[in-house]
């Protein structure tokens, strides 16, 4: 044992984060503790924070500290349409192409009917009675162009459909098996404005 | 704005990881916060524990939260046998590599007369009393090989011989320019084995 523990500890939580192996986390420590303790205060105030306080929108299940998350909330967005994507990061992925400008229904996640994954798990209920109030008049299917994903999109148009609602799925300029995360704002320009009716 | 605040600090705060940039610090945000709260709660701990208390082991100077660090404390080590190191990961560098069973000082910098760095900022005060106390017969400078690595070294020669105390340096298998961080224990070991008198 060289390094004292509470060193030691922070290593160990380091690792919590994605990619980052027991390299990177020692190095990520002896970084904060020689140069950036009041980041490490910082980072360790927003985690407690963020942890503790965000929850998800009661509109369209993002993540979210307030009640009602500021897409949701924006008097300027278009009512009318409502993207469904698989995870909050998505969303950020569309809002950086800016080519989108309606509402969102963020499902945090996909059928996997394996893994007890079902509707109601995916807030499914929610969007039924959404669908239902009749200000949507468009649902535009963004799941990732998974196995998983198209098997969500395929069952939420059905459910659109039963609500009378036009459902469509984004254009594949998606490469089969991408996850929309990783995909460049232009491709998702296209495959936003190339949507086909289902 | 599409995140809410408390996402977005987080994100920010975040950054102050090395090697850590916007992208994937919104990746680990959103991991953190639908995966992983524990983790994000423990990590907010390990961080302010160690940034409130780590200082320097008042006789190597590395870091830790104790008075004297575990290796300057353990009765198993050769107190005859000083290894000189710029930085604390170096000594962890150097432990892995498991040849070496002596006591380290850590310098936490070298010198660097333009930036204002001179022999009191990197504890060679403290080193010369030690050196004064006649405990330690071999100084090993294991500084890194860049320009001010070996200048810091040829320094710490001089004051070890002004105390009558042998002097080695690490053999050159570390390659020009490299920073002992990311050298192997393999070549590490060699480097140390094949140590020189100066
Ligand atoms: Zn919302
Ligand atoms: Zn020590």
């Amino acid at each position: 044992m060289t390094q004292s523990s509470l060193i030691a500890d922070l290593i160990e939580a380091l690792r919590c984060l994605p990619g980052v192996g027991p390299k990177s986390a020692q190095r990520m420590a002896y970084h904060l503790l020689e140069r950036d303790r009041d980041g490490a205060r910082r980072m360790a105030a927003a985690l407690t924070a963020a942890a503790d306080k965000v929850g998800h929108c009661t509109s369209c299940r993002t993540l979210t500290e307030l009640e009602i998350c500021p897409v949701c909330a924006s008097p300027s967005r278009d009512r009318s349409l409502l993207c469904v994507v698989e995870m909050p990061t998505d969303v950020a992925a569309i809002e950086q192409s800016n080519v989108y400008k309606g509402l969102y229904f963020v499902l945090m996640g996909h059928l996997s009917p394996l893994d007890g994954i079902g509707p109601a798990d995916i807030g499914l209920d929610l969007l039924s009675i959404r669908l239902g109030q009749g200000e949507i008049k468009e649902v535009i299917l963004a799941t990732n162009s998974t196995v998983e994903g198209e098997a969500t999109a395929h069952y939420i148009a059905e459910l659109a459909r039963s609500h009378g609602v036009a459902v469509s799925r984004i254009a594949r300029g998606v490469p089969m098996g991408g996850e929309l995360e990783y995909i460049d704002g232009g491709t998702l320009s296209h495959a936003m404005a190339g949507r086909q009716t289902l």
